[in-house]
C-alpha cells in the first residue's frame, strides 16, 4: 500500500485521478491539492464524491507533500512543476507529471511553443516520456515521468506501427484531430460555456497547437529521422473523448494485411490496445470510462495513402488513466491494476 | 423607420435583439451598448453576425444615447436602470427593460428577492408589465416597459386563463420548469461551463428564485387575491427552451371542454399563442428560434387536479421577441412585424 | 462463483448488467440472449465490449438456460417472462426479472396500465419487489425478483421516509420526474432519434404512465392505505440519469430537523443512498455510472409543501444495479459486492 | 407569386424546404409529398408547424403534381426521381432534385458507388449542377437541377479557388468532413438513436462515400484534370452543421496574401460566401439556420501546405436553402430571395 498526493487535484484530470485512485487496491490518496479551493471539503466542489471523499482541499506545498506521499501527481498548468521541482523531492518520492513541463527534450522548443522559460531544465534529460506501451522499461526505472498529452497518446499510438516500420512516409503525416471538452479544463471562460461549445464544431490552434511539437518529437525517434507534421485540433460537443483520423502517404505498396502485421508487432499484446475488425471504425463512445485505446486504418489504393484512427477516453487514456498505468509500472504494480474499467455504454 | 440603441446588446438576449432587429422592416439599430466589448467589433463577439454587422461596441451612455434613438431595450444586469433611468430620458426615448427593474409593483418585494437597493421607484408605478397578450392596450401607451422573465412569461401564460376564470385554486400552483441553459447568460462561470451542464439535470434556486414574486404577483391580479405559488426551476442540457409542468388543484368539477374554453376565450386570437390539439404535449423544440408559446393540458379524474404545460424559446418569446413585441405596439407597428419567424426544426 | 444468463442483453440494461457482472467477482455469464441478433457476436452489436465479451447472442431458451445458470436476469419486453415462467424454472434457478410482469401485486391493474393479459399470475404473489432498501430480508429468500421500474424507484425512495412517518399527505404527492433518454431503450424509433431528442424537453405518458401504479403500490404500503398520485415523466436530452423533483402537502408543522430525522431513520446506513448536506440540489452527473440513490429536500413554510429531489442512474440503481444488488442479497454476497462504482464526473 | 410542389416533403431536407417558402414571398407551396405520412396532417409529423401549415401530406404522384406547381422540389431517396421522370414532366414544370440522380455526368461512377441502375440516363447531360456560386448562368436557363450535396457544397466550395487558380495539387485533397446528424436524416435507425450518436464522434463510410466521385467531379473541371481525393465523413453530437478542414499540398510558393486573392476572386461578390477575417476559423454555430458558407485558410510553411476550413448549415446551404437558391435563379427571382436569415446563435 503506497500514499499518493495530488497536486491539482480539481481540474479534471485530477478529478479523475481521484475515480480511479479510490477503487486501486493499493493506493491510499493523502493529499487532495487545489490552489482554487483551499479548505473546502473536496465532496463541495466534486458533488458526485460526497461521502466517498471526506477530505479538504490543501493548498501545493510540494516539498511538506514530499515527506508524506510515495508519488506525487501533478495536474497542474504548464510551469509549475518546473518551478518547484528539486532533487531533494526527487529523492525522497515518484513524480508523474500531467503537466507538459518535462515531455519535450528541446528546452528551447518547449519554451517556444510554451511561451514560457523552462526553470528546472536540469530534469529534462532524466523525465521519462510515460507512454507505457513504447517506453515501459524506462518507465519501470524512473523517479519523473512527463506523462503524455492526451492528443499526443492518440496521434503517437495510432501512427507509431506504421512508422517504425517505415510503412509510411512520416513527413506526410497529417493528424485531423476531434476531442470532447473536457480537454479544455474547468477554467471559467466564455468560450467554454455550455452555449458556446452546444451545437458546434470547429477547429482551433491550427498549426499552432502546443501538442504538435510533442508528436513531432515522439514520432521522430519512430521514424529515425526528425520530421514534421500537420496536426489540428478541434473542439467537438461531448464530454470525454478524443478521435484522431490520421492521414500518410504510404511508401511502399503495402496490403492490408501487411500493415495489421506491424499494427500487431507492437500491439497484440497490450492490454489497453484494441486493434479493431477490419473495417470497423472506432467510437469514442466505445473507450468512454476505460483506459482502452482503440485503433483502426483503411488503405486507399487509389491515392496510395493510409487512412489510420484512433479513439481513447482524453481524461483516462489521455490523462489520469495513463498517469496510473505509469504508476503502477514505477511500483511493480500489476500495470492494469486499478484500471480494469469497461467502457460504458451509453 | 425608428432608430434603436441596446444597451446589453452582447449578452445572449441582447444578441438575440441584434438577430430579430436586423431583420425588422422598420427598425435601424444605432448602438450596440457593451460594457465588457467597448471598441471592438460586435460581429468579432458573436461570429454568426460577421458581414451582418459591421458596428463596433459602445460603452453605455444612456443618456447620450436617448438623443440619438426612438427606443432604448436594457439587456442589462438588476439594478442598471434603475440606478440611470430620469424623467429627461423617459421624455425623449421608449425604454423596453429586459431586466427585473421594473416588474415588481412592491418596491419591499423587490429589494428583498433581489437583495439590492432600488434607486428609482418612482418609475415603478408607471412603468407597464410587458406581457403582450395580457396588457396590450395599457402597452400601446407606456413609456417604460418591463419586459417579464423567461420563466415567468412562460408560468403566467401557462396559468392565465385557469386563474383568470376562477377554474383553479390559484393557490394550489406549483410550477416546475425547465430551461436551456441560455437562460444563464453568457458570463464565465465554472456552473455553466459545457461539461458541468451537458448529461446533466438539476433544480436550483428552490424555493428562493427571483422569478417566484413576479409569477405571484400577476398571478394575484388575475385571481384578484394575493396568492403564493411554488415555483422550481431546473438547468436542462440545452441552448434554448423553456418548459413549464404546472399542476392545481380544480376548484370545481371541470371537462376538458371547459378548460379549453377557458383557453380559448383568452389566447384565441392571438398569433403567438397556439393552443395544441388534445392530447398532445410541448415541447420545446417546436417553438425553437420563433415567438411561439405553445400550451395544453389535461385533467386528472383521479386526483382532482389539473396538469397544465406551456413552452417558449426563452430568448425570444421569453425576452427579445417579446421586446420586439412590446416595441411593435408601442410604436403602432403590425404586432407581429419581424416577429414571423417559423421555429426551426430539427 | 454463479452463473449467470441474462435474456436480453443486447437493450441498454441488458448491456448494462453486463457491464456489472463482468466485473462482480462472484459471477460469470453464461448466456447472452438477444431475439434481435441472434448468432453474432455481442461485442459487434456493442463496440465497447470489444476483446470483453468474446461470446455470441444466443436465443430465448429460458427452460435450457434454467439448466445452466444459477440465476436468470430478464430484461425483456412486458409479458415476456409471464408467458414463459414456470414452477420447474423456480426451483431451478433464481429470477431477476427487470421487466414489470410480477412488479404489481392486482393482476386486473397490471393489465388496465399494460393493456395485455397477465400469463402466468400465480407467480405474483411470491414475487418480491426487489426496491432493496425497503424489502431487504424478503428479497433475500426469494425465488422471483420484481426488479423495481426506474422512475419507479426514483420516486418511491424520495418520499418514502415522509410517507412512511407520516409527515405528509400522500395522496397529495406530485412527482415530476425527467429522464435520460437510455431509458427509452434501444428500439429503432423516430422519436428517440438523436436530432428529436437533442435540444428538446417535452413530458410524455402524463397521467398514463406505467410506472404511476407501481409507485402508488408501494407508496400506499408505506401510507398504509391506498393513495393516488400524479406521475409525469419527461425526456432529457442527456444518456443516463433521473431526476425527481417532488411534491407534497406537509401534514403537520414540521421543521427541516425533523424530515432530515425521517431520512436518517431508514437509509442512514444504506451504501446506496446519500441524504445531500442541507440546501444541495441532487444532479443527475453526481450519479452517473454509480449505484447511488441522492436525495435531499426543503420545507416551504409560505405555502406548507415540502419539495423533494431524488437522482439515480436509471441503467445503474434504476435497472442493473438494483438487479445486481438483488442478486447479492439472494445469494448472501456482500450487498455492495461488484457495485463499488464512483460516479463519472464529467 | 409560383406554386411548388415537394415530393419527400417529411424528411428534415424536406422539412427546411417548407419552413424557407412559407416565408418566400414569391411561393406557395401547393403540395406536401410523403409517402410515409399520406393523409396525415403535416403539422402532426412536425409539431413546429402547427397553425403554419393546415395541409395534408399527399402521396407522391408527380406526373399530378406537374400538372399543378411551376416548381417540384424532390427531397427523396437516390433512384426515385430517375425512377418516374419524363420529358413530359420536364416541360411542364422545373425540378430541382436533392438527390444524387443527377449530379454525376458518368452514368457508370453513379451506378458504381450508388449500387443502383440509373433507370433515365437520358437527362443527365442536360441537368445543371446546382451550385450557385460556380454554375449560376447555367442554372438560369436550366428545366432541371442537380441539386449538390451537403458534404459536396462544403467541400467543393472550400477548395474551389484554390484549385482553379492551381495554387495547389489538387490530387493531394484531403477532406476531413464533420457533419450534424440530421444528415442522417429521419429514417428510424439504430445508429442514429440519440444515445448512440450523443457523447460519441466517429468516422463512417471511410473511403467509400458516395459523396467523393461527386467533389471528385466538380473539382476536375476545376482543375482541368480528372483527379482523386480522400473524403472521410465524421458523426457529430449536433443536429446541424457540416465543418470541413481540409488539406493539400502548394504547389507553389505562395503567401498569405495569394491565397486570399484566389478567394476573394470567386467569392468577393457573393452573398452567401463570407471569408472570415486572418485566423479566425470557422464554426458551424456561426451559420446555423442560415444560407451561409464560412470559409478560411491557413499556409504552413513548415510543410507546405494549405489547411483549409468550410463551414455550412446541412439542411441550408447544404440542401433546402440552396435548392431555393436555385429556384430563385431559374424564376428570375433576387437571388437572396426568402433566404436573408440571420445565423441563430446559440
Amino acid at each position: 500500500m503506497i500514499n499518493a498526493g495530488i497536486i491539482g487535484s480539481t481540474g479534471y484530470a485530477g478529478a479523475e485521478l481521484v475515480r480511479l485512485l479510490l477503487r486501486h487496491p493499493e493506493v491510499n490518496i493523502k493529499w487532495y491539492g487545489s490552489r482554487s479551493y483551499i479548505d473546502q471539503k473536496y465532496a463541495s466542489v466534486y458533488g458526485n464524491m460526497f461521502k466517498l471523499v471526506e477530505d479538504i482541499c490543501s493548498d501545493d506545498n510540494i516539498n511538506a507533500l514530499a515527506d508524506e506521499v510515495d508519488v506525487i501527481f501533478t495536474a497542474t498548468p504548464q510551469g509549475y512543476l518546473a518551478s518547484v521541482l528539486t532533487e531533494d523531492i526527487l529523492n525522497k518520492v515518484k513524480v508523474v507529471d500531467l503537466s507538459a513541463d518535462y515531455r519535450i527534450k528541446d528546452v528551447s522548443i518547449y519554451e517556444k511553443w510554451y511561451g514560457i522559460e523552462h526553470k528546472s531544465p536540469q530534469f529534462i534529460g532524466e523525465a521519462v516520456y510515460g507512454l507505457c506501451e513504447v517506453n515501459r522499461e524506462d518507465i519501470k526505472k524512473a523517479r519523473l515521468i512527463a506523462n503524455p498529452g492526451c492528443y499526443t497518446t492518440c496521434s503517437i499510438l495510432s501512427f507509431y506501427p506504421l512508422v517504425k516500420e517505415g510503412i509510411i512516409d512520416a513527413n506526410s503525416i497529417i493528424v485531423d484531430a476531434k476531442s470532447g471538452t473536457s480537454g479544455a479544463g474547468r477554467g471559467a471562460k466564455v468560450q467554454n460555456l455550455y452555449c458556446e461549445v452546444n451545437e458546434n464544431i470547429k477547429a482551433y490552434g491550427v498549426l499552432t497547437h502546443r501538442h504538435t511539437p510533442e508528436i513531432e518529437e515522439q514520432l521522430s525517434y519512430a521514424a529515425g529521422e526528425d520530421i514534421n507534421i500537420i496536426f489540428t485540433p478541434h473542439l467537438v460537443p461531448m464530454n470525454r473523448g478524443i478521435l484522431v483520423t490520421g492521414y500518410a502517404n504510404l511508401k511502399k505498396d503495402v496490403s492490408y494485411e501487411d500493415c495489421l502485421k506491424a499494427y500487431e508487432k507492437y500491439y497484440k499484446d497490450e492490454k489497453f490496445i484494441r486493434i479493431l475488425d477490419k473495417d470497423v471504425c472506432p467510437e469514442t463512445k466505445w473507450v468512454e470510462g476505460s483506459n482502452y485505446f482503440d485503433v483502426n486504418f483503411k488503405i486507399d489504393e487509389r491515392t496510395k495513402r493510409v487512412v489510420v484512427m484512433g479513439a481513447l477516453d482524453n481524461v483516462v487514456k489521455g490523462a489520469a488513466g495513463q498517469a496510473v498505468q505509469n504508476m503502477n509500472l514505477i511500483f511493480g504494480f500489476e500495470e492494469s491494476m486499478g484500471l480494469d474499467l469497461v467502457p460504458m455504454f451509453p
